[in-house]
């Protein structure tokens, strides 16, 4: 028996065959990170219940956390009204999304008014990564 | 005097010039919406304080609520560790940030297993946008 996949027919990918996808974690409603997936990225990650991802940079899947072991546990899948952004709540073991070894990419926040705006780093680092990636 | 945009400096736009920004309410921590900013876009976003975004369909600065009175007013701006995705803290105005009249534009969530999965629509309009858009 074939899987039935119509509800992949409602995802538009990009010319590249991508869509962005935004983890936010299920308990905090923090935003941790964005990566790409594809359409095989987006399927793994419905039958195994893991966040996988397709790294550009490296041009393969990307199972999050199979160097630093910060695997996202799915609950919840969500599609936007275009059909071109998925919303992915997770369960972020080790508490820790960036490869910084902060909770959270969105790290750094912009202060002051617009002739003088900067970022500010807000978030502390939870784990160098040195000791992340080894 | 010139404007210091320094901070700019900081942002990554892709090919086309463009970076996705993701509007997430500042009460609920619900996300609203993802849309895309230019260089001219961001400016203006950090500014005025309210969300301007780049229509990539009209091919132009979209305020957001110039049509629909849904101006979002933005508390705080963020930066992912890549610089290649911006986050926005907003207040939305009239509690609807999705042109179909719901609150959010991910009202599909995935349900059912892998081989009987579908999107599920959990989110009710709030306002006919027959009456949004005149």
């Amino acid at each position: 028996m074939s899987l039935n996949t119509d509800w992949l027919a409602a995802v538009t990918f990009d010319s590249n065959g991508l869509i962005p996808a935004i983890a936010q974690d299920a308990k905090s409603d923090a935003i941790l990170m964005v990566a790409w997936m594809n359409a095989e990225a987006l399927s793994e990650t419905v039958q195994s219940g893991r966040a996988v991802y397709w790294s550009r940079s490296r041009a393969r899947l990307w199972r999050k956390g199979e160097e630093s072991g910060h695997v996202q546990t799915v609950s919840e899948i969500r599609l936007d009204c275009d059909g071109d952004v998925i919303l992915l709540k997770v369960e972020q073991q080790g508490g820790i999304a960036c490869h910084t070894g902060r909770e959270s990419c969105f790290f750094r926040r912009l202060d002051g008014h617009a002739n003088d705006a900067r970022w500010t780093i807000t978030d502390p680092v939870l784990k160098d990564p040195k000791l992340i990636y080894k």
